[in-house]
């Protein structure tokens, strides 16, 4: 049995191996205020910027050098005191947690761009199952293979096979029970693209990609016609295209 | 860096402990719905319960005997399809993940009961903000003391002392950031009660009694305040009295 709460910091590791440079994304908006996303862009702050791109919120990039720890300045520290990215900043409306944030914005502004929550609250209710799900049942697998297909020897962690394999196991059971959900509506909430779905990008982008392991993807009727279908959202494109490396 | 991904198994093992009879909580309420709740009373139906005593919701509790392998029967999986539980159902209504449950009811019936979600979208977005902390900064390392304190000898999984000193400290660090929040606030997530708190007692409840860790609450003025206050709230008092055992 295992240790958990092991994320925070081998997340933070990976934040080590490469600084993007400011961004400033210009897509045209409704409204004028330009929302901070603080953080190097891994898969977290992916799963925020998408966000942000489908309900057209104009946001700005604020890179963090963690190498010279600028995750743990006091100053950081104020808006994230746990030291973790991404950070959004509002005006002084300050959020942490990618799914929170995602959350906060797609219910501020509903009506604005790509509706993500579902029109009714039974809808809602499903998203946010499915947003638990994909937490809870298929991260940390997922999460598993980056670590240690990925990244484990440019953080000089031991790539551990054993883990590997289990981890790629117990993520083809989490597919299978997609793949029914999958035949019976188009998306994991319902027949409409929502949160949950939205949040799978940045870590399937792994998986088909420097994982290697895109046949768990492609072997599944439904789940690749899902995958296929999510993934080429202008959005998605939009994300890729400004930060096309791994991280 | 351990594998991710241990606890629903885990969990799952901790319901072959004690199997609750069928519980009919008819406490007087404004709605003429049954919710049905499928599970033994472990911590996360303990969630949602305290959430539906709040919301005035009346429920039936649904017993399922894990030691037969009732959550894998084919008529379970229908409704939960990774054989765990809570479930709720609500006419044809299903949802499962504790967090999703207690989202869905207290946004339906935001205006009965004890509003848990803030008045506004930016106090939402706070309570959103301190749950996605609870499930990944607080219970991880609370689950793990449960899990090598209180049932590692009857589960038979071996009672790791490095992951019992690692996970107190981890949770001692997570507790001080609690206690600067909420020397400013006097709930996490703002100058009211919400689900944020709310999902905190089940596991609190279980450091500060079985696991013998009550300094950790104690011994910081204002976390003490806050458990004070939310662990005497009657709709917690009750869920006690429904289910006193440690499970």
């Amino acid at each position: 049995m295992g240790p958990k709460g092991e994320k925070k910091t081998a997340a933070a590791l990976f934040y080590k191996l490469k600084r993007p440079s400011t961004l400033q994304h210009s897509q045209p908006t409704s409204t004028t205020m330009v929302v901070k996303v603080y953080g190097p862009v891994f898969a977290s702050p992916k799963r925020v910027l998408v966000c942000l791109v489908e309900k057209e919120i104009e946001f700005e990039g604020v890179p963090l050098d963690l190498l010279k720890g600028e995750h743990k300045d006091p100053e950081f520290l104020k808006l994230q005191p746990f030291g973790t990215v991404p950070v959004t900043q509002d005006g002084d409306y300050v959020l942490y947690e990618s799914r929170a944030i995602m959350r906060y914005y797609a219910e501020k502004y509903k009506s604005q761009g790509t509706d993500l929550l579902g029109k009714t609250v039974e809808e809602r209710g499903q998203v946010e199952n499915w947003l638990e799900v994909e937490a809870h049942n298929f991260d940390p697998h997922v999460f598993n293979l980056t670590l240690h297909v990925m990244f484990s020897s440019k953080l000089g962690i031991p790539r551990d096979e054993n883990v590997i394999k289990e981890s790629e196991e117990k993520l083809s059971r989490v597919l299978d029970i997609y793949e029914e959900r999958l035949s019976k509506s188009k998306y994991l909430a319902g027949d409409f693209f929502s949160l949950a779905d939205l949040s799978h990008l940045p870590f399937t982008q792994y998986l088909v990609g420097p994982i290697g392991k895109e046949y768990m993807i492609t072997s599944r009727k439904h789940v690749n016609a899902w995958w296929n279908d999510i993934s080429s959202r202008p959005s998605w494109q939009k994300v890729q295209q400004l930060y096309p490396a791994p991280l």
